[in-house]
């Protein structure tokens, strides 16, 4: 597990306590144990909790813990119940909750008259496509916004702590309203996982001659189309709000452009289409790097049979020509008796990998930024 | 470059005149002279050209050349032009090309009543996102489909002609006729690509800190939104009828949800958007893997520290183990010297992989299928 640099959460608070051990209660349990902290966990369901026990997130909570900080990881449907519960159990501790919509929860817990000075809701932008604290990883917050919605009531030690929670864990805090955030996630993710489902959807039925034409750019546009209903639903209609403008919005763009092709050698029609496309350009470079990472690296293809032991001498020579591995992928060809290697390296070791590899008798099949 | 198995195409072939030496002339250029076939370039631009022909994917044309095959690579628009003129010029030559949308040509071809014994429309489905010479690589077609697309008129031998150069290249071919081509691409490459740019062209003008939340989920889904507009605007309009259907279909989809979403307490109303995800379980799951693969294989992630020295020891312990590496993929802990090797494997030899290395000193992270 990755050995995170001693965090200052471990010397402000004496125990943490984190409801719901799905992927992010265990995960953020796994990040803060590495971390030095006392974590308690709780869940509903003993197998679960059990589970993220055994996988080292924390330890089952007992008789007289007093935690100063509870971090609610449940589903959204029960996070604003579960916040009040929490609130009202410990009333020295500072509650934050990770769901996926801020403002609904929030609006819950004043409609009930919860005093909500030890409130602060949050939501670290980190998932995985796989649920449970089976799939639980310490190192998912890496690199990663974590949203913090404060209010003008929030003390200024609460907030530090929250703070101090993301940066432990390597991710990066955002202060935001919980409007400003509804609205964000339903551009950047609720939306875009409506539309890749829909577009996945449209394949449940369709000839298999057809689909054996797709290839990695719709494989791309609808991987996010795997994630499961059960949750999907629960943030959809929290956050229904700002996902139905958008999605309206969309629709009008959409029909905008199919009215356009009805008629493609109407005037302004090809240029209707062209302005989508182009628009789209200029949305899809705005968006942040991986991780927010900007580094460039070189990348060139080694041809490989497709036996384990090519990789192990593969990797082996890289070694020898002291190439640090950036990232890696292997592509197969079914059919063909190759894969192929796609290698990321430093720009500076580039020449150095390509040459040594030819040198050993490696087939390089290109090279490229 | 690639060494290609030599094919047949340089035994029944005397040359191979390729029109259009953007990214797919040039890629197959490439590709045949690896394969010791004489191929002629040409091109409009003559600076495409001579690019081209540097880069080893061709010879300029000569007077008295008299190919037995030509492929047109030239963009949608002039496709059926540039075919006419290459039948009439080469009366004794099979004439193909390698456009995206097959129905639109051939039926301007029938328009002006050309003479279509010797042509057989076809489509390889690679690319790239970068287009021109400069991008093109001879292994961009191995594992991905050529659609071949003849007529009842076909000589078996001018079909099996474009057969070897599929083969020759690595791809796969297969034989649908037009429509159905241009319906299945609609479906799978066409509306993907609108759909794509209209979510991306939302980011266009959104505020920064709500792009700042965007994951690898949105990245993913928008990434062909890059794509040149100029190519896609022709490609959408030659192949308008099709593609407006299906836009049709998704914008009912798209206001089903939405409507849904205005009253999600609604009877019915969470049935909806979990149908929508639902479906695109299904749908997405239908989708054939990398390169047309459909195999299943069990995944499991095994620690590594950053260097290229441990990644041969573990493929070498997997070599030894005698477990094959299906799939591979290295992710990246920045700040974190350690890397996820996620590795796919045989189900057969999921056990024997993880007890063997784990045996060995490997920290196995997690197994999931």
């Amino acid at each position: 597990m990755t050995d995170l640099v001693p965090g200052k959460l471990a010397r402000v608070s004496g125990s943490v306590r984190i409801v719901g051990a799905g992927l992010l209660g265990a995960s953020i349990g796994l990040a803060l144990m590495k971390n030095g902290v006392d974590v308690i966990l709780a869940d509903t369901s003993p197998a679960q909790l059990r589970l993220a026990v055994d996988y080292g997130a924390g330890r089952a909570g007992a008789e007289g813990d007093a935690p100063d900080l509870v971090i609610v990881c449940t589903p959204p449907d029960v996070v604003a119940d579960t916040v009040a519960a929490e609130l009202s159990h410990y009333p020295n501790a500072v509650v934050t909750d990770v769901a996926s919509v801020k403002l609904e929860p929030l609006r819950e817990l004043r409609r009930r008259g919860v005093n909500l000075v030890n409130y602060i809701g949050s939501h670290p932008m980190a998932g995985r496509e796989r649920g449970g604290a089976i799939s639980a990883r310490a190192d998912i917050f890496l690199g990663r916004p974590w949203v913090i919605c404060r209010d003008g009531e929030t003390p200024t030690e609460a907030l530090a702590l929250i703070e101090d929670l993301a940066l432990d864990l390597g991710a990066v805090p955002i202060e935001m309203t919980p409007e400003e955030h509804d609205r964000s996630v339903a551009l950047v993710s609720h939306v875009p996982q409506v539309v890749a489902s829909l577009l996945a959807a449209r394949f449940a039925e369709a000839p298999e001659t057809s689909l054996a034409l797709a290839g990695q750019g719709v494989r791309d546009t609808t991987r996010i189309a795997a994630s499961a209903p059960e949750l999907w639903v629960q943030i959809l209609a929290a956050n229904a709000a700002p996902v139905v403008e958008q999605l309206d919005l969309l629709a009008g763009d959409l029909a905008r452009v199919a009215d356009a092709l009805r008629d493609p050698d109407a005037p302004g029609a090809r240029r209707t289409a062209a302005d989508a496309i182009r628009d789209g350009n200029v949305g899809v470079a705005r968006l942040p790097g991986k991780h927010g990472q900007r580094r460039m690296f070189e990348t060139f293809v080694v041809m490989v049979d497709d036996a384990s032991g090519q990789l192990g001498r593969l990797f082996g020579d890289l070694g020898e020509l002291e190439v640090n591995v950036e990232d890696f992928r292997l592509e197969h060809s079914p059919g063909a008796q190759l894969g192929l290697a796609e290698i990321s390296v430093d720009p500076a070791t580039l020449q150095r990998a390509v040459d040594g590899l030819s040198a050993r008798g490696w087939r390089i099949a290109g090279a490229h930024a």
